[in-house]
C-alpha cells in the first residue's frame, strides 16, 4: 500500500523522523542524567512508546484511564496517570493496578488524598500516588510550602501509598526565548526539588522526583534532584513548536494526508477535505508564526512545508487553502496545478489535538511506501 | 444507571429537550412546506436519526462517507453525502450504494463530474450527483449563472447521472439579527432556484432542490422552489446557536459531564477533568456570548447553566472554572461548594465538534436516570 491508496481523510506518520526525535531526547535525558518517562498523551499509541524504549517497554506517563489501560494490557508496567484523580476513578485505577503493578496516579487535594487511602485500604489496594507541586504553571498543583502539602503528605506517607512528587511547568510554551524556557526549566526543577525536601524532613521518602514539557525537558540546564523527565510532544513536534523553536520544519514526523475536493476562483482558495475534525480547531501557533491559519501545506515528495499558502479557514469537513502574506491576495491560485484529488500533507498546529481524531496512524519510512499501520486509544 | 455511576467525562443527551427541538424543526419544515433531510454531521447516531423521522427512516444528510455506510447498515438509504467528492472516494460510494440504493454524492467542479461519469460507467453503477451552486456562503460551489455549471449538468446530464442542486448558507451563522438570516435565507433559496430553473432549461430535470442550516431552516421567511431543508445542529443546539438567538438556554440537549479534580486557591479557579479533548477548542460562540470561554456548566439537576462561572481555559484534560465578568475577579470562589468529586454539566460552544470526541451518549429524559447508550459513528 501507498500513500496514493490512502482513504482521505488520514494520518501519516514519519518513522525516520520519529526516530530521530526520541534520539534528541534521549540526549538530552542522558545530559542531564534524569530518566525518560514518555508522555503518551500526544502519541497513545504502543508502537511509538516502544520506539521509545528501544523496542521494549519502560516507564511512561498517560493523561486518561484508557490510555493507562490500553498500555497495561500492553505489557506497560510502570505507569503515571498524571491527572489528578477524583474518588470516582479509584475503583478503574485499582483494576489497571492489578495489570500493571507500577501504576501511579496523582493528587493535590487534601480530600483527594484522603479517599485514595480509605478507598485503597477497602479495596485491599495499596496505591502509589505523587503529589503535583505548583511551580509557576498556574493550573494545578499544591504550593510545596503550604500547609495542605505537608498535610496530604501525612495522609499518603503512614499508609504507604506516598510515591513522590512532581511539577508540569506547561507556562514554558509561553516562553519567548530559549533563555526564558531554561528559567522556567529552572523554576520547575527547583519547585520540585524543595517539595521532596519538604516530604524528606517529614520523613515521607519521594522515589519519584518528575518533572517535564517538552521545552524544559530540552533545554534545562541541569536537573540536580530530579530522577525523570516527562516530554510528550518530543516524539511528533508541530508548528507550535517549531515556531517557538523547539525543532526545525523537516522535524515535523505527523501529517493529515489530504485530498483537494474544489476550488473557488472567485474566493481564490481550494477546497481541502480535512476541515476542523481532521486538523483541530487549535490555533495557537498563530501565536508564533504569521498566518499559520489551521496549518501549512507540504507535498508529499517535499521535506519542507510551503511558505506561500496556509489552510487558513475550516468547516467541519472542508479546509480552506488561501494565500499567506508573502503571495499577494489578488494574485490567482495556481488551480491548475490544483486539480480535484490532488494529496497533500497539513502539518498540525499542535498534534496532540489532530491525532485525538484518528484511529490508526499510516507509518512511511522515508518512501511513499506504507510500512506499517500502529492503533491509537482515544476515549478516556 | 445512574449519572453518578457515569464515567467522566462523558457525553449526556436529554432526550425530552431533543424530540422538543426535533417538533420544532418539523413545523417549520411544515410551514415551509419542504422536506426535512436532517444533516448528521451533528449527532452521527442511529437513534437520533430515527426521532427526527418518528422511530422510522428517512431521507438523511451525512459529512462522511464513514458517517453514509454507517447509516446505510442501519437501513437507511435516502443518504446525501454533502462534501464534494473526489475521485479517490467513488469506489467506496459505489459499494455504500448497494446498500442504500438512494445515496446520493456532490459535484461542484468539472473535472469532478468527468470523474463521476466515467468511474460510474466503469464500475457499472450509475451515480445519483447533485451540483453545489454557491449562494453567498463563500465556501464551495459554483455560480448558477458561470460556464462551469453549464459544463457540470452537460457531463452528468446524459449519463443519467443529474439528480439536482444543493446550496449551503453557511454565513448565515455570521449574521447579527434575524432580519439578516431571513436575508441569507432568501439569496441560498433564490439562488439555488435560479440553478434549477438554468438545469432544467437546459434539459436537465433537477429533482432534489436543497438548501440548508438550522438558522436559515428556522427564519426563512418561504421556500418557493426548493423542496427540502438540511438542518443539523438543530437536533441538540449549543452556546453558539444560543448566542445567535435560534433557541433557549434551556434547548441545548447535550452536555458534557465533567468532576471537579482540584482547585487553585491561589489562581482562584476550580479544574475539572474536561479539556480541549472533552469540550473541543472552538472558541466560536465567544463572538456572541462574553467571557463564554470554552462553555458553561449547569448543575445535573438544574435547567439553567450559571450566569457566573465558565470554562475560561483548557488543557489537554483540564478544564480551568473561573468567574465571568458579573463576579469580582478577586473574590474567592466557593471551593467548599465545589469538592473534588462533584459532577458538573458543561454545555458546548459548538456541539459539533465536542460530540465528535465520543463514541456514545449516556441519554437521560428528565431524571438521572440513564434510559439508553446510543453510539455515535467516528472518522472518516
Amino acid at each position: 500500500m501507498r500513500l496514493a491508496d490512502l482513504p482521505t481523510p488520514s494520518l501519516v506518520l514519519d518513522r525516520a523522523r520519529l526516530k530521530r526525535n526520541i534520539a534528541r531526547m534521549h540526549e538530552s535525558a542522558r545530559r542531564l542524567g534524569v530518566g525518560l518517562r514518555p508522555h503518551l498523551k500526544t502519541a497513545k499509541c504502543v508502537e511509538v512508546a516502544r520506539e521509545v524504549h528501544g523496542g521494549g517497554t519502560g516507564p511512561i506517563t498517560v493523561s486518561t484511564l484508557a490510555e493507562a489501560r490500553f498500555f497495561a494490557q500492553a505489557g506497560f508496567e510502570d505507569i503515571l496517570y498524571a491527572v489528578a484523580i477524583p474518588p470516582s476513578k479509584l475503583d478503574r485505577a485499582a483494576g489497571i493496578q492489578r495489570a500493571a503493578p507500577g501504576l501511579k496516579i496523582l493528587t493535590d487535594d487534601v480530600d483527594g488524598a484522603r479517599a485514595i487511602v480509605e478507598r485503597g485500604k477497602s479495596l485491599g489496594v495499596r496505591f502509589s500516588a505523587l503529589v503535583e507541586v505548583e511551580t509557576g504553571g498556574g493550573r494545578a498543583g499544591v504550593e510545596p510550602e503550604s500547609p495542605e502539602f505537608a498535610a496530604i503528605l501525612d495522609i499518603l506517607g503512614p499508609a504507604g501509598m506516598f510515591a513522590g512528587v512532581m511539577a508540569h511547568a506547561g507556562h514554558s510554551y509561553a516562553c519567548d526565548s530559549i533563555a526564558a524556557i531554561e528559567e522556567v526549566a529552572e523554576a520547575e526543577r527547583a519547585g520540585v526539588v524543595k517539595a521532596a525536601g519538604i516530604a524528606s524532613a517529614r520523613g515521607h521518602f519521594p522515589a519519584t522526583v518528575s518533572v517535564g514539557s517538552t521545552p524544559t525537558a530540552l533545554y534545562a540546564r541541569h536537573l540536580t534532584g530530579v530522577n525523570e523527565m516527562r516530554p510528550g510532544n518530543f516524539v511528533f513536534f508541530d508548528l507550535f513548536q517549531h515556531g517557538l523553536g523547539m525543532c526545525a520544519a523537516d522535524d515535523l514526523a505527523v501529517g493529515v494526508l489530504a485530498s483537494v475536493i474544489g476550488h473557488s476562483r472567485t474566493r481564490n482558495h481550494i477546497l481541502l477535505d480535512a476541515g476542523a475534525l481532521a486538523l483541530s480547531k487549535d490555533t495557537g501557533a498563530n501565536r508564533r508564526i504569521e498566518q499559520v491559519g489551521y496549518g501549512l501545506v507540504r507535498a508529499p515528495d517535499a521535506a519542507l512545508p510551503r511558505e506561500d499558502l496556509a489552510v487558513l479557514d475550516v468547516h467541519q469537513e472542508h479546509g480552506i487553502l488561501s494565500a499567506r502574506h508573502g503571495l499577494d491576495a489578488m494574485e490567482p491560485l495556481p488551480f491548475g496545478d490544483w486539480p480535484v484529488g490532488r494529496r497533500i500533507f497539513v502539518l498540525p498546529n499542535h498534534v496532540c489535538m489532530t491525532a485525538a481524531m484518528y484511529d490508526r496512524y499510516y507509518v512511511v519510512d522515508g518512501s511513499d511506501e506504507i510500512i506499517a499501520v500502529w492503533n491509537r486509544v482515544g476515549g478516556w
